[in-house]
């Protein structure tokens, strides 16, 4: 998508045909700067410190990490030893596990010189996959943004969303906004709410800077603030994104998530979530029981970062000195209170049902 | 309540009998430093900049500033010019009206040479009332807190709260937390789960604070992150306060209180709002409808103040710059999805039927 104008996907192999080129997310939104990573704890640090996130952005990371892995040491133990690092950083993602394991099983049926190349050839059809599934997404997706353009006679569609789902939490276009960005670029009037989401401030930060940087209008509110906008109906639709999803359509996403259903519910707004089929955990059948919760570090609470008015960046601290916190990352959405799941194949109920008439290959013999 | 060992009330007269002292809660948590008012239009300025806040002490703040006020101008002019600088500080809470309306009906009855003594006299009234109030607003609420404990066996009992309806809300005990503290004093085990209540944190900052600073343990999380732990069966009860209570009970409080209560129905967990009768509204039925919801500035969002590695208490910016936000102050948690009210005569369900039970003489001819 574009930033100043100018198009930009979040992950890409530099010029030099090795290193390997990200955004800063830890930057955004008061500066947009490239990282370059050059080894494989370059990119475990990367995603361990959110320097990039998102599910799929994390996964297609990783198996970059992968391919400079094996410029580093393309012995098998050289593999697995990458693999052991890259799959530790985040415990909630799925997607990091899947990508993993496919580099490493594509890996492994090749000799030690030819994974290098094979790496980077299939981390890069690992990202297409990606841009082509989040297109798929936003294909499907803009249809539930028509369908409400035509309720709503002209008047801007308002779709809230939370935490970042977008362009910047995968490879180009995003889960959760890229109906928003179809449709947007289809000529629909279409605003969007964007929940801040803390602890880290995903979407004050990074959905408001790629909705800015591409022109899509849209407001901020707080986390606290989407139950009453739903129940005085100023919002018509939700979309969210996923980090894991059961078989049966439970969703885990970003702490708050579930607060939102629960409101979209109780005022009978539509509430969605978007995802590659890779976020799926088809061995998954209770995400609110089964579904790890990753408890982040204090620190991400009880400090903040942001800009003073001098101009610079800096974290201050925001909770009462002394105070402890707790931090739990994610939460799940149990499917019930889902409408329903935008996939790259289509528009399914959060059911085994739904995903099934989508993936009926996953069907149990 | 106690602030590093010595007690403290939130609004008292100064030593010269007339200088009104006030907290100032704009300082908390980083600075504890007392302000003191001398006109009236300190009085106001300190409300409307929420140098006090919480319902109750908003309202024994006007009280005290129409006596400032009859310092400088104890006409009927003077009077009635001062009502209205101190009643368009803050449009939501009931108090502020409700003080007003009672301390001109008292002084409009006096000759302008009496009505200085008269006005200091009737606000330290209603401070001390609104004392008593908490007060047996925390010994009915407590009872619920006991309750919990037995079916804990000891454990401690865990509370949320949202925002801050402690004794900084108040002139002493709270509201909502006033259980809590008539508990803690009572020996019972109980741990507070506080939000941090963005976008000006008065959970972060303030219940955490005075929470900390008289011993009670207690633990800050993100407002996302409360129907998490109550999905994970982590939290036994909700308290919040009120900033109006209609008639039917539906209850108008911080942004997000709604969220918190759709969870608790979400997972059984009993959800309470402490308040005392004067937040209630006889004259209102619909308080989704009825309840004018205060629209307050962007900079409350974008702009966070913090305290830097250095020490010192900033403002950064927190929203990607140029982004557009809306700032709803609170929200209204309908009747249905309330366990109870906790008022100053006990417990009622939250309905016209319950609030009457409790306050008989307003009942209808």
């Amino acid at each position: 998508m574009r930033v100043h104008g100018q198009p930009y996907r979040t992950i890409f192999v530099a010029a030099d045909g090795a290193t390997v080129a990200v955004i800063d997310q830890t930057r955004l939104p008061f500066a947009f700067e490239l990282r370059h990573l050059r080894t494989a704890a370059e990119a475990a640090e990367a995603i361990r410190d959110m320097v990039v996130r998102g599910a799929p952005l994390i996964g297609v990371t990783a198996a970059y990490g992968l391919a400079l892995a094996m410029r580093e040491d393309a012995t098998d133990a050289g593999l697995e030893g990458a693999v052991e690092l890259l799959a530790g950083t985040r415990p909630t993602a799925v997607n990091l596990q899947w990508a993993l394991a496919r580099m490493r099983s594509v890996l492994l049926a090749e000799p030690p010189a030819a994974r290098v190349g094979r790496a980077y050839a299939e981390a890069q059809t690992i990202a297409e996959e990606d841009v082509a599934a989040c297109r798929d997404i936003g294909r499907h997706g803009r249809g539930l943004i028509e369908s409400a353009a035509r309720r709503r006679g002209g008047e801007p569609v308002r779709v809230l969303t939370h935490c970042n789902a977008g362009w910047l939490a995968c490879v180009d276009w995003g889960t959760a906004l890229a109906p928003v960005y179809m449709a947007h670029e289809a000529g629909l009037p279409v605003h969007v709410y964007v929940d801040e989401t803390r602890p880290r401030n995903q979407g004050a930060f990074l959905t408001a800077f790629e909705l800015g940087a591409h022109g899509v209008p849209h407001t901020v509110i707080a986390d606290n603030a989407g139950g009453h906008l739903m129940q005085h109906g100023q919002v018509d639709l939700c979309i969210v994104g996923s980090d894991r999803t059961t078989a049966t359509g439970d969703v885990a996403n970003k702490i708050g998530t579930y607060l939102k259903a629960l409101a979209a519910r109780d005022s009978g707004v539509p509430f969605y979530a978007a995802l590659p089929s890779s976020t799926i955990d088809w061995a998954m059948e209770d995400g609110v029981r089964q579904i790890p919760i990753e408890e982040r570090a204090a620190r991400e609470l009880t400090h903040l970062r942001g800009r003073a008015a001098d101009g610079r960046v800096l974290e201050v601290e925001v909770v009462a000195p002394g105070s402890p916190v707790a931090n739990p990352a994610f939460d799940v959405t149990p499917a019930r209170l889902l409408t329903g799941l935008i996939t790259e194949r289509g528009v399914a109920a959060a059911s085994r049902e739904g995903l099934l008439s989508l993936y009926p290959e996953r069907a149990r013999n």
